[in-house]
Parts: structure tokens; C-alpha cells; sequence
């Protein structure tokens, strides 16, 4: 064939696009970046755009961050890669293994590395199918999540995210059960208080772990906050609701702190957040600030004691990524890790937090077609709806929040449809005059979508 | 609980080791690499070793190559990192997927980015789930592979795998299928020719489908070289007699060319070296030069053709990973494929294989104790056995291939122990000299072993 020469021609021509509304594509072009400057990234037209979605949540010291870049870079001189397999593993890989640790919610703990999310939800499936199993229980290989919850991509992690797109795949795999989210506004019934559909879940969990049979089940995984769901908060009390009923049958409860770890919600970890102790975390994206591709399962003390019983009876533990533990994503992650908690980006988010929120708020308050705000620290959602009283949604074939997001995108502003909503997650080192600039551009890209389709 | 303080202890203190001999470790201790030069990768103590297994095939340009550091430094110095979702993507992700078809086997095709070989055959598993359901064979969900074939370690991946340690995770899943490993040496009867050993299983293949029916074949997977089952080149003539039959029903084939892509047989691809046409091709490791994490699926002309259409009925595949295309990994790619096919790379592992296998040769006729030398381009595996007449293998509690492994560490080389093999895949850059060294080493750790167990 003639070689394409634009280069959106060139992206068509060579790219399945993954999570990407062609139509959208076919229409307006792909955005190709080349650079970025700040919360900004500019593309091959020189169009600069805020992107208000920090990339995919991840990149939180913005697109250009000078002392990460550095850290990257000085690594790439020292030992530009290794695996962790065979007893032998870098020293920055054995660093961050005793920092994660170190801030951790846990005492103490052991840390195994994948290159994403989607492996480390994966990997912690394969720990407990081997632990169950390694102590006699090899039929506790249920998982149980949650219906709009995010995990991953892979057979598995996917099987555990709860979105209708996964039909397409013949998903879920059998065993993957999904309960009710825990999003008040949309799932309470007429009548019902959030406290009493916090026990209607509550009660659904103890039911549905009873119906399955408690040694069935291998655990329980939840984002503090569901993400890719929509920025979906628990409702009130959940977790306390549900983790006492998880350790009464014994079944591991795993926090996927993906986009909610380091520092999204205002404190390290959504866990802390929303006052929970989970067994064990699953970590990527803002663990190197988009840097480099990692993912880390941490384990706390007491998971990590009986998987390690569990590894030393057999003598090998046969898992683990090629680049497992790389050194180059392991000092980056040293420095992000540092660079958030201690040189201004954690408080940064808790300091402005208040006044996303505020703002948002009154941009909702404005609007006749905006029926929830709902989000925390730097992750929040406007839910569009045809009607705020009745809360009826647009037609889906209006395809609103695509039409939205391109709206944003043509004033210059990169914010991600998500269902019916708008989500807004900004990099942690947005200033208020960015903030401004972010409400000023996506009020004005409302108003024009909701006069075209109320 | 007090810090540990040494590095050795540190290591154990917070890693859960993967794919790891845990008495070896407990024995002596991990090894804590700081700095590599070349071939040579340095630890803490100030140790020197020749790694012969080029980290884990994949540190084909070494531990130092400047080019590379260079390449990746000057990325994250334009643009450290975004995703490849919406629509928008970056520059690199554009040049490096046009460069991939370029330098496929196909005429043309389409690129789909990963983080790991892993994720890249779990995601090929989608994409042909999702392509036969989308034209009406729900159904075909069976995938075909090898025993002693290594396809990774997500849940599907290792289902992939062919390997009984799997079974500790209760995998494979269901529909996981292993033909027989195409290893005549060791798996021929008696008095069977190879050519009838490799018809045998190409009719057990046409068996196979025909008895689990041909429209529950999602596709037949295969690494042209099983690499990790212990470098195990297909017999005479086994690819011919396979792809025909695959055809006959309609059976994508799909080559997992993660070790074997990049100039590990001496070719671009491990296809080329054995004289046939993939489907798809699942590329990782070499494709970066082991400097960042990075799989992709390459879909060849037709295929890539089916995919689309089935994509575009829904108008959007929705499947991704968050670094999927991170313009980093893409740079550091483009700049390794040069420099292995254009800067000396390749032609040095043309120019010095009959050189490491005549090496390689004269140490088995010299020992009592190697029943065979198998491979092609840089990777070799050395087989022990207790008889050499007979193929007896040594017991396996005497763990001869991990003795060998430690051995040859403590004289500065790293090999790998596979099974009751020592392969060695050495970094594309290796001299005559360091070559020199390798057999050296290699001999004299063979003869203390030998001399052990004996």
C-alpha cells in the first residue's frame, strides 16, 4: 500500500486503538503529542491541551517533571535493566521494597512487582488460588468484586472489572461474582437511606458468600474509591460494614489502590481515606508517576506470612514478569514516591482539594442538566442527566459525555467520558489559575453540549 | 521488627522471590546487582559476572550500551510518558508501530502494545475470543499449545504454559490444550525416524481438533524455539507439516516470538529462520533491549483486517493497559531495533554462532555427562544425564542443573538451570574472547558437578 504521510494517517494506518470511540476518531483525527509542559501536552500542530485527566490518573508531577526525568536518567547510566528472578535482583529494586513497606499501611510485609495493574490484580489472584490451595482449601477460588469496578485487562483482571463492555470477550470467566456498587445516588432505592443501603450491601455480601459457600470463596477486592467506574466514593460506612463480615469467613480483603494509592485522595492511601486495613494493596500508575509501566502487590504481615509458608514448602514460587523489580522503574518509583509525599504534591492536593470541589460544585449548581458531584481529593465526576429531578439520564445514543469530552478537547482541555459523567482527575501540581482555567473551559463546553441535546 | 542492614538481608527481609530456588538463596545468600559493563553485571561486593543469559534473553545490547541510555534519556527529557487510549497518542507510539510492520514479516498489519510477553499472548486470547465471536463462532475458545512451551505467567498466559509447576495455581484453566513438545531427542520412540516423529505430531494435532471439533479452536500458539521449556528447536520439518492443517480449519496460527524475535536465531524472526508464516506475531524482551517493560501484538495483513472489522461493528475495542505505547518504551524500540539490525548486533550472533556451537560441542563430547546440545543462533541448551547411551537423567533431588548454575556463579557466569538443562542465551554483543571465557567457565563447573554426583 502507499505509505500514509499525516501523521494522523500514519496513527490510523498501523494502531488497533484500545479504549477509543472511533467514531470520534473518523471524525476528528487522532491527537498526536509530542511533548508536554506542566499539566499541559502539546501535539504535532502545536495545539496545547490541560489535560485534566492526568494522563490516564497517573501522571501526577505533570509531563515534564524535571527531578524525575533526572532520576530516570541517572539510572539509565548506572544499570539500564535486570529482572528480580534466580536471587538476584538490583539494589534499587531491594530500596523500594523496603519503602513500600515503609509507607505502607502495614507494620510489615513483602512486596512482589508486575509491570502493570492489570498483572498486579492478576498475580494476587494466582497468590490466593496458591495459598488456598497450599493450605488445603484448593476449592476457594471465587472472587468476589463489585459491579462498575475497574481491575484490568487481562482474562482475569478483566473477568473481575464489572462493565458490560467485557460481553465482547465472553466476559467474566465463570467464579468472578460481582455485587452491587456502593453508589447511593444511582443504586438506592426509593425511600431508602445511605446507611440502609449500606446494610442492604452489607447484607448482600453475607448472603451471597453463604449462598456461594464460604469455603468457596478465595477474596474480596475493592478500589477505596471505584475509578474507571465513574469516581465512584462508598457509600457511608461501607467498609466498615463490610470487613467484618469478610474476617468472620476468612476471606482476604485486597485493596486495588491503583489510581487511589500515593496520594489521589488526599492521604497516601484511599485505605486511610475511608479508615479501612485491608490484607494487602495492589499499586501502579502514581507509584512512578507514569514514568515507567510497574505494578506492585504489597502484602501486610500477615498474608505475606502464610503466602511465604506457603512459597517455602515447595521450595519456588514459579511467577514473576521478565521485568519484575526493574531497576530503572524501581528508582523512579524511589523518587515519585518522594516527590509526592515530601516536596509538595500530596499537600498541594489537600490544600486545593476544597476548592475542586467548590468549584465544580458551583459549576453543577449552574447547570440544569449536572445531577451529581461526587468525588474526593483529586478525583471527582459530573453526572450528566436529562432531568436532575427525576435523575433520568440522556439517551445513550447521544453519546453526551463523548460529546462533552470533544468539546473539551476543541477548547483545549482533556477531560474523560466515563459513562454518562464527566471525570476530572488533574495532575497534583495544577495551580489555582490552571484550576480556573479547567472550570472557565468545561462550563462553557457543557453549556454548548446541553444546548444541542436538551 | 529491627532493619535489617546488609544488602543479603535487606533482599529477604521484603521481596517475595519469584522463580527462585529458595535453599539456594538460603544457602548463599541473594545476589544485589549495582552496575553492569557490557556482558558484566557487578553486585555489591564488587563481584564480577559474565551473563551469558543476557538478564533474561532479553539484554541483548548488554548492561551499558550508550546509544540506548541515550535514546530513553532524551525521551524523558521531550516526554516522559502518556497512554495510547482516546484516540490520542504519541509521536513515538505512531513511528514505532509503522516501523514494527515494516520490519514484520507482513506485507502489513496492525500493532497493539502491551507492557510484557504476558500481557501480550493474554491480550492476543482477547482479541481472538473477541474476533470469533463477532463473526458468529462464540464457541471457538479453545486454545492449542505445546508442553514445554512458555507463553508467561497471567492466569491465561501461564494456562498457555506447559509447564506441571503450574498445577500449585490449579492451572491450566479449562480449554487450555498441550500437544506434545516437538523435542525428537527426547520424546522420539524407539526406531522412530524424525521426520516420523514430527508427522506423528502433526497427526495428533489434526486428532486433536477433530476430537474437541474444529469450530472450538480459538488458535495454536508457538514459540518458533520453546525457549524457557529449555531451548527446544522444533524437529525437522515440524512447522510444515503443522500449518497446513491449521489452515485446513481455519485455526490462526500465532507466533510467540518474544525470545526469538530480534536476531536471537540468527534472523529478524524466529519464522524466518524456520521457513513459515504467522498469523500474528507476539514480540517483547529484544524489542526494547530488556531498558523498558514493553509486549506487542503484530496482527499480519488478514488478520488485522477480521480484528478491525469486528472492532468497528461496536466502534470501540475496549481493551487496553495504561502504558500501553508509553512514548518512552516506544523511543527506547526504535532506537533498539536499529542498533540490533543496523549497528553489528545481528550480524555478530550470524557471524559467531557456528563458533558457540562448535564451542559448545567440544565441551559435550568431552564430558561423560551432556546427552545433547541443542539450539541455533545465540541460545543453546546443554543437556545432563547420568548415561549417555541410554538418556537417563540424573535424580532430580540432586538438582544437577541448579549445582551447575551455583558453580558457575561463584566463577563469575551466569547460566541458566532449566529443568535438567544449562542454557546459555549470551547478550548479541558477546566477543570471541568473552565467548572464550563462557566455555571456560562453563567446562570447569561442569566437571565439579559431575564429579559430585557422579
Amino acid at each position: 500500500m502507499n505509505k500514509p504521510q499525516s501523521w494522523e494517517a500514519r496513527a490510523d494506518a498501523y494502531s488497533l486503538y484500545g479504549f477509543t470511540d472511533l467514531p470520534s476518531v473518523a471524525s476528528r483525527g487522532a491527537v498526536v503529542l509530542t511533548h508536554g509542559e506542566g499539566p499541559y501536552v502539546i501535539d504535532v500542530n502545536g495545539r496545547r491541551y490541560l489535560d485534566a485527566n492526568s494522563g490516564l490518573w497517573n501522571m501526577v508531577a505533570g509531563f515534564d517533571h524535571k527531578g524525575l526525568a533526572e532520576a530516570a536518567k541517572a539510572q539509565y547510566d548506572r544499570f539500564p535493566g535486570y529482572h528480580a528472578f534466580f536471587g538476584r535482583l538490583s539494589d534499587q529494586t531491594v530500596m523500594l521494597s523496603e519503602k513500600l513497606v515503609e509507607v505502607s499501611p502495614f507494620e510489615r510485609g513483602k512486596v512482589f512487582y508486575t509491570n502493570s495493574g492489570s498483572e498486579a490484580n492478576d498475580t494476587m489472584v494466582k497468590m490466593l488460588w496458591f495459598l488456598h490451595a497450599s493450605e488445603g482449601n484448593p476449592q476457594r477460588r471465587k472472587i468476589l468484586t463489585r459491579w462498575n469496578a475497574y481491575h484490568g485487562v487481562t482474562v482475569v483482571s478483566a473477568s473481575m472489572t464489572g462493565k458490560p463492555y467485557n460481553s465482547v470477550f465472553g466476559l467474566p470467566l465463570p467464579g468472578f461474582i460481582h455485587l452491587t456498587c456502593p453508589h447511593y445516588w444511582r443504586y438506592g432505592e426509593a425511600g431508602e437511606t445511605e446507611e440502609q443501603f449500606t446494610q442492604r450491601l452489607a447484607r448482600e455480601l453475607e448472603d451471597t458468600i453463604q449462598r456461594e459457600g464460604p469455603d468457596t470463596i478465595a477474596g474480596f477486592f475493592a478500589e477505596p474509591v471505584q475509578g474507571a467506574g465513574g469516581v465512584i466514593p462508598p457509600s457511608q460506612g461501607y467498609f466498615q460494614a463490610v470487613l467484618p463480615i469478610l474476617k468472620k469467613y476468612d476471606i482476604p480483603m485486597i485493596a486495588d489502590e491503583v489510581i487511589t494509592g500515593f496520594g489521589r485522595t488526599g492521604n497516601t492511601w484511599g485505605c486511610q481515606t475511608y479508615g479501612f486495613m485491608p490484607d494487602a494493596i495492589i499499586s501502579s500508575k502514581n507509584l512512578t508517576a507514569g514514568l515507567f509501566p510497574m505494578g506492585a502487590v504489597i502484602l501486610g504481615g500477615e498474608l505475606s506470612d502464610r503466602v511465604q509458608a506457603a512459597v517455602d514448602k515447595i521450595e519456588e514460587f514459579p511467577h514473576g514478569f521478565t521485568a519484575s523489580g526493574h531497576p530503572v522503574g524501581c528508582a523512579i518509583a524511589l523518587k515519585a514516591i518522594d516527590v509526592v509525599m515530601n516536596e509538595g504534591l500530596a499537600d498541594n492536593v489537600r490544600r486545593l482539594a476544597p476548592r475542586l470541589e467548590a468549584g465544580l460544585r458551583a459549576i453543577m449548581d449552574r447547570s440544569d442538566h449536572i445531577g451529581e458531584l461526587r468525588g474526593v481529593g483529586f478525583m471527582w465526576a459530573l453526572e450528566a442527566v436529562r432531568d436532575k429531578a427525576t435523575r433520568t439520564p440522556f439517551e445513550s445514543h447521544l453519546s453526551v459525555s463523548e460529546r462533552i469530552a470533544n468539546a473539551c478537547t476543541d477548547l483545549g482541555l482533556i477531560c474523560r467520558p466515563l459513562g454518562q459523567s464527566i471525570v476530572l482527575c488533574p495532575p497534583f501540581i495544577l495551580t489555582e489559575a490552571q484550576m480556573d482555567e479547567i472550570f472557565d473551559k468545561l462550563e462553557r463546553a457543557l453549556q454548548k453540549v446541553f444546548a444541542e441535546v436538551a
